[in-house]
Order: C-alpha cells, then structure tokens, then sequence
C-alpha cells in the first residue's frame, strides 16, 4: 500500500509512493457467506460459509463481498487518487473494513461495468463518502457507465439523476453524481481522475453486454470481473497481437469462460 | 427469545414458546456509523463513530443498521411464523449478525413500510433466505405494500416482478415474490403469516406517506419507523379513545415529531 507520502520498503530503503490495487471484493453476486448455509445449516455444516461465524472477515479468504476494485492512482505529481469500480449490494461494509484499514480518505471517481444488482445497489451509500450538505451543495463524484447502464438506472435510482425537485417536494440528501457516458468500445478511452481506461465489453450471459476496463501506465492492466464469454474485438484487444502483452488479467466468472490462452 | 419448543424462565420453570420482536436495526438511512466519520475524523473524533471500530457490532448500541423489525410470532398451534419488516441496505448484514445469534431459520413473510432505498434495497437478497432453484421453482414469500410502494418498486426492480422472460432472455436466479398490495387505511387489516397488521398512514416529510403498523393478539403494539408528522386518522386510531390503549409504541423519526402524547 502507498497512502502515505513515501513507504519503506522491505530492505529498509525509502520509496516514492506508487499505485496500487485493492480488492474490495472478490465474490458472487450473493456474497460469501451464503445466509441458507449459516440459518438452515446442512450436516455437516458447509465448511465455506460457517468458517464467517468463526474466522473474522479479515483473516477469511473465503468472506467474499460483491465484486469491487479500487485503483489507488499515484499520477506523476505524487498525489493519490481513488477510482472505485462497480458500487455493489455490500458497499457500505466495504467501506467500513477496507477504507478504514488501508487509510483510503475519499473516493475521487466511480467506474460502473454493468447495473446489475451487484454492481450498482451500493449507489446510494455513495453519499456516505461523500461531504455533508444537507441541501445536497457539494461537488458531484464522476461516475463512467454505458449508454445501456444509464438508462437502467436512471429509473431505479431517480433522485441521483434529477437535479430539479418537483412542486411541493422536499430536499432530501442523495449523492451528488456526475454522469458520464462511455463506449462500449475498446478504441474509445476515457480518463477518470488522470488515469486512462478502455472499456473491454464481453459477454455476461448471452443476453447481457458488461464492460472490463484495461489502464495501467507502467503496467498494462485488463480488469474483467463478470463475463461468461469474450467478444472478439476484446479478445484481440488485450492480446500480445493487438493492443500488446498484458502483465496482469485480472478474470472474475461465476461458471467457466472459454479464452484461447495461448494469447498470452 | 423463544424459538425453541419450550424455554426456561428465570425462576426455572418451563414455560410454552411465545412471541417476540428483534430489532434488526434502529439506525438512520445512511446507518452507523457514519464512514466520513472514519476515513476522514474529526478531531477529536467522532466519539460515537470511532467505536465502531474497537466494539465489536453485537456490543455496541451505536452500531446501527437500517430500520427493520422481525416478529417471531408463536401462533396458538406453537409454531413460529418470522415476520420481516422492511428490507434496507444492510438486510444482507442483518441477517448474518441476527439470524444466527437468534436462530431464525426463515422469513415467512415481508412488510414494507415505503419504498424508500432504507426500507428496500436489499430485497436483493431475499433470495439469501429461501431455498436455492437455479431455475426458481420455489414458493414465492408473500410480500405486503402499498400501491405507491409497488409502482415504485415495479421499476426499480423489474426482475422482481415480472416472471415471463422476453424472447432470448436467460434465467437467473432472483428473489421469488408474492406481491400483495394494502390500503393506507388503519380500518383496513390484512393477514400476514396468521398476524392481522392495522396499516398507520403517517407523513414522512411533507410530500410523502408512509406506512406504520399495528398487531398484537396480547399485546396492542404500534410500530412506526420512519415518520414526521401524525395523521388524524392514525393518531386517533392508536389512542385510548379511538382503537383501544396501547401496550407498547415503537416510534423511529430522524428529527422530531409532533405528538400529543395525553392520548397514551
């Protein structure tokens, strides 16, 4: 981790702050624990889920919240930006365990890869990272979705798209987003909070188009956290023969995933 | 508690199961503590806050989820029946911290109070507590709101209601529901798992209505979880001279609320 201005590192030597990735989440859509396991517990008790009851979440690989990432970006000035990616059902624990213990302070700008419930549920706890205005009088957090996103959630999360209230109705406090739409595209980036991301879109279901993100300055990094088959142009993109070799493919699938890995 | 078939009282005599209400949360709508709270204190620090972090939730009265009431309710037969009582954001979390330390086994039926984010966005995960069918063939829990509550939610949760799947479309598993609308009238009552609930129209803000309840076969008990101002009607309903004395009034309001409390 590098949050503050400089780390030492293992030979003792004084080090530059760099970027970092940290997993908020790594699990499936219902979270690990499963809550069937835990309230009508099978004999023998899974194993998995009742180890939640007994290893504290933080020393259990196996308690596993919705699928989250966040970026610590250090651009070349030295700060240190936080790019948060995909808000789901168990963001306010995240943030209660996992911002307190690496010492993240904010969250600069948010990354959506689909609006299904274990991506975007989360959104209205985003006011709780967030400044107080109790008439909502604060700068709005950026926030990158597909076209497709945007108009699922524009109807279930009404009162974070509309500024305007109607006649007669009260203020209340929501989180203050600013919008923005990206390609589901690899060739069209996008810069969130200095850093630059192609979306990757794959399969999620054959019915359902999710986005991975590629970024990375030094390292070329491919995110991918809900995919069920590749689309060609991203298979090509993040390939040795088209957009270059990856150093790291990050890959999150609840079933299997067919990926001619002789790519890489 | 009483969930076993019989329990021992303090002087050690056996005594039949009976009914009981757990509190899953009694927090505000963004719960505490409050993350800004953590990641950015205050300092000092916020001396409610920051115990969060060193009292472990179950210990702390500060540690507060979203608002929700489960009923155990021990019908004549002796059989429990769990009734839930709204659905916030921390319903996953409530359900893993509460169920298991009282042994609830299942939610038998669901009651929404609005349909606001604190009182339904984790109705996701109702499937976390009924039986797993990759193709959801289970029997739907019946769940009791208003008409505003359902429109509301018919849009915000499409896949929760809707059961036909358009052409092409994949099956995914989703919480099974059984959607039952009430009137805002204390002088219309419905049956849930064998308990008759009075709904208790009140105003939450100016511009919204909200729904409290009344039950009890013993016991006359009032629970109103999120409210601003009284109605006649429901004030009237749940005072001495109109429905019948209380035995017990549950009230949860953010600010303060006007009541003339000679009533009780």
């Amino acid at each position: 981790m590098a949050t503050a201005d400089h780390e030492v590192a293992e030979n003792g030597n004084v080090e530059p702050p760099r970027s970092s990735l940290i997993f908020l989440g790594t699990g499936c859509s219902s979270a690990l624990p499963n809550a069937m396991c835990l309230i009508q517990p099978s004999d023998p008790p899974c194993h998995v889920c009742s180890q939640s009851l007994s290893i504290p979440p933080e020393q259990n690989p196996n308690y596993r919240c919705n699928t989250s990432l966040l970026i610590d970006y250090c651009g070349g000035d030295g700060d240190h930006k936080y790019i948060l990616i995909d808000v789901g059902k168990t963001f306010r624990e995240q943030v209660l365990r996992w911002f307190t213990y690496h010492k993240i302070p904010q969250v600069d700008s948010v990354i959506l890869t689909h609006e299904h419930a274990d991506a975007v549920l989360g959104l209205d706890d985003i006011r709780a990272v967030q400044s107080y205005s109790s008439t909502n009088d604060i700068d709005p957090t950026p926030i990158y979705l597909s076209q497709d996103a945007m108009e699922s959630i524009a109807v279930k999360f009404p009162y974070l798209i509309k500024k305007k209230l109607k006649a007669g109705q009260e203020i209340r406090r929501v989180a203050q987003l600013d919008w923005k739409i990206v390609e589901n595209d690899c060739k069209k980036p996008f810069i969130a909070s200095g850093l630059q991301f192609f979306p990757l879109p794959v399969m999620h279901g054959e019915d359902y188009v999710c986005l991975g993100f590629l970024f990375g300055e030094r390292c070329r990094v491919a995110y991918i956290s809900d995919i069920s088959r590749f689309l060609p142009p991203t298979e090509y993109y993040i390939s040795k023969d088209g957009g270059g070799q990856l150093d790291l493919l990050i890959l999150d699938t609840l079933y299997k995933v067919s990926l001619v890995i002789s790519y890489w």
